[in-house]
């Protein structure tokens, strides 16, 4: 029987290991084939350690940013990474691209998707992602395009946290325990080294989401022992035989 | 082992009926003992034919609307139904009233809660009722309250379906697959003689959230053959070990 | 003296059937002169009974949509009907098109346009109109486009019912009795005879947005007694002389 | 035949002559019979220039704003005002109170009914009132209340415009002409005595919402030559035979 | 020449010390005489620690309550801490509370003011504090209101962060710099012996903001090197000579 | 020491002067460089009544634009003012034209930016405007985006006022007042010849918010003497050391 299977889209190379390295790798250790696709290295925006050393380029910035991005991704158990070259800062979302992306979810035929928030007045390449994921898996659905390979269902599209939750106006409906793959997304974060002045700033983000996870599971009353914990927003209504 | 408990909190003696009689019967079915608030009789607002006949009186309509209701919550296999008579259009909302929800709330633990939608300008004793009710679930949590009692974990709060669910800002995240019980929900919908002109409404709502949830199961690849669906509001985030 | 016009315009040839076919058939009874533009034929995306034929392809499947949305308006009584071929699932938004429907606009100086739901994640394409359309609009308002044409006034923008309203945050603000031209609109629904799955779900929008309108005509003391309405949502305000 | 009615409730004294002068102006011209309920006199709070006399007191405060609103809504054409007397800062929402209004409701029997925008963090008065009215016209809809009565319709509620309307949330869907009354509405302003202040304030606002008026009635094209408009928002939808 | 001065007002007795501990001790070293109204001792709902001990009862846990309030208070260097002993779970809004809260209002004069987010479906208090507040702030500006005293200006109203943002639709506008008193607010949290399991929590929370502070106040260029911060929501627009 | 800066973006010629005058003739009194960015010269979309003249061209059209914007721009005190000649209604957003406003961004390396409404349903270039700013802020921040120029920090980005606040959903935070430089702001506004029907409109709006200015700093009990005001909504969070 065919495993169950996940894909990760992440506007730049690192998004994927902050917002959903604890979803991946839980999910991993279920079993389930997950996928990760990188539309870009944020090797413009994302990288500003590595473009104060001398002689710094483009195609080494990239490199080291795919290194990086790879070894979390194997820390974190991942089935498959792709990289999409797109560009960043702004990402180039051209027709070709999407076509790509329609391709790998039709592959992938994900049990759930997963991109950024809806809204990121800081970053345009986020929102922009996930309205082109929106987009991809519209057109995965269609029986029209490239007739004969297997349409979609209707997987959720869940949205990882983004940095100012707040701001970007983000409200998690879903709290995951990661308690049990913790160290695994620790490790993970610790592979990008051009960003470690984010490393504690996701480390209390995930244990403040195990306060909330532990809160909306018991109240005062007791709830889980969750130690860390993510948060996703749902973007599509679940289909339920029992509440 | 216990059984596990839900509780709909009803502002009128009809609504769990047209909003939630799928989600009862179902989890009647699934072994839940489910418990039936219903905080008046809508005696005054919500029984127009019967005031229409003559030497109608106040303590009659109750009656009939009490026994109504009674009949209704037997047929989708209701553990226990309550009537709190705190009056109608408008609700009385006393702290008496108050306090004897939360010693049903401690009494039932409920593994999850329901009530109305957080806004109706038509109805405004639909969204006094939420407002009620979430006040009952927090002082029922609360270590300080009836020192001794068992206090109440943290059941999600779910929103069934109003009438006109745009003008309400109810928007469902959840849908119900209640295609094996629909007979019973059709069954005490049609016990509510007084309100006859709602029930190809209700079926209808039925139907097309049917159609709603195939969608999102399975979009237009094929996704679940249900019938009949109810839809829910969540009003906290869910907890989960897998997504 | 001209007659009064409208102007609908429909991201995929079946839109303008579910979302507005009561609003065309009652107003072309009115003597209006209905322009219907399809930006498609929703022949990737919208036609997958289609597709399952053996030996379908891309140009027989546009055909037959055509075919459906052609008769379906000559049921509706629409005066004109026009087939931008945009592509779909994704829509190509296009200057070129842009100006051919800001030249229709011009064309028709219509009283009301209407289009689809600012939101749907479901369906970028539907959003995505809407947005074309503003832009359309827009333009044809502006002295300096194509000088010596006579420029758009102010009309209203309506957007339609789309398929599930609490997904896409559409609110409707004004309910339009379609009783009289029910069988009309039900006769243009059964010319779609590859999404049969939808006749009984529209059927049943249309009674209970009846329902509503007779809940907002006379409320419980009686109101109009509609059977069958369809809803809409303004963009711009109104301006009159009574309230 | 019965004329047609309206029904304006005001939190204080002065706020419908500077939110709805115009609206009650021009339907009395057009043969409305506008009915005005104060629930204060705006005594404690809105009276600051009278406060600052020597020697004042509340009863003459009061008297002063009676006699105030009183020739106001003389100028306008008012056909009854009616003064509740509840207190200001705070309104003291009683059911005794609740059931005045409910009375006055059913006696009058508008064709629509005016009052305040659902939210105003300055000023908590305006918002309570607007619920407050809501629970009014749902008791006034129901049969058990005052059985024998003639009960209540389903009139429009319009939200007339706030002080601040951005930090109000209040947005306006109609704009209504007001050029011809438009001296009545200025006579009716310079009555208030008390808060001159205001009424170059509002002079501006009927200017800007005529020319909000000119926009939407015709936008760069031309458009009605309309000099003054006051604007509301509309709680419920509107039902109509064209669009 | 007078000290500017502050107001929190607090629904429970610990709630200033997690949600503005740093604004209180950072405004207090910088000379401003800051006055906390505690409205209740969260004796009920939010010292489930106390309750757990052998004995315990209401009096006891109120003087607990209030010891540490009071302790956390002067380490924080507060002026003044009142105790309105309103009762919580829920707290008991009369109108007699809220006139001793407009006599300290008016009696402090604020330059700002501070309290809880306008939503909170988990705790009802403190959202029905938060419009207790907007209430007595309007009344203090009442010349009518015990004539002769000096009314309240216009000052701002800070809301400050609550337990999960994100559901109860806070977002903060305006981040303190917090650094330099972080000492003595992890002092004053150190306080509250019933709530251990939140010290960590809200050191998280000041780290996360102080990297919010960073990225506003320089982004990936560089930046304020600020180490913990506090966010708050305004509910007023601000006036200002300079943006 | 370097002055500091000032970025204004505008859609269309005229925008900067209705919206923004007082702002800027405020800060370059100040001593700020303002920097001032046409998009376009509104040739097409607002530039009526040039049109309507005999033998008028785009050319002459964007002529005369300009010579109002350049001698508006002087009456203000604006450091430079370019104009990248984008075409409008709609505007052309190209990379190439993106790139050219970062160079513009980093060169001035603004304290402060200022540009339209987040929504706009009567003219999408101001709204595409608004998201075209905030990718160019984006990409300016980028360290790899022209390696070597100094990358931009975080400037506040104000969004001025549009036409119809209500319509575009905009929300003013802050007030600014130009009574002190009103006289400046009149002079530039008549400037705009060719939108001579806007004067008494932009007149009315800067008494108004110079009302709402006087209530927000002082409230009833006084505030400050202001005449004429500009509002703004900030889309970033202010970092502080003092509320």
């Amino acid at each position: 029987m065919k495993n169950k299977t996940a894909l990760i889209i992440s506007a730049h190379a690192a998004d994927f290991v902050w917002r959903a390295g604890g979803a991946i790798a839980l999910h991993a250790e279920k079993g389930y084939e997950v996928t990760v696709v990188c539309l870009s290295y944020g090797e413009r925006g994302e990288s500003a350690k590595l473009w104060k050393q001398d002689g710094m380029n483009l195609d080494r910035v990239k490199q080291a940013r795919q290194q990086e991005a790879k070894t979390a991704a194997d820390v974190l158990g991942v089935h498959d990474i792709q990289f999409l070259d797109m560009g960043d800062y702004p990402l180039d979302f051209t027709s070709e691209a999407r076509d790509r992306l329609v391709d790998t979810i039709r592959l992938v035929q994900p049990d759930f998707m997963m991109s950024h928030s809806m809204w990121d007045p800081y970053n345009t390449d986020h929102m922009n992602t996930t309205r082109f994921v929106l987009e991809a898996r519209m057109v995965a659905q269609a029986w029209g395009h490239n007739p004969g390979e297997k349409v979609l269902g209707a997987p959720q599209l869940y949205l990882f946290e983004p940095h100012q939750t707040e701001q970007m106006g983000w409200k998690p409906d879903t709290f995951l325990d990661i308690t049990e793959v913790w160290q695994k997304k620790k490790a993970a974060i610790e592979c990008m080294q051009g960003q470690e002045h984010l490393w504690q700033f996701y480390t209390n983000v995930a244990e403040n989401r195990g306060n909330h996870f532990r809160r909306n599971s018991g109240g005062q009353a007791g709830g889980r022992n969750t130690e860390y914990a993510e948060g996703f927003q749902s973007v599509f209504p679940r289909t339920v035989d029992e509440l």
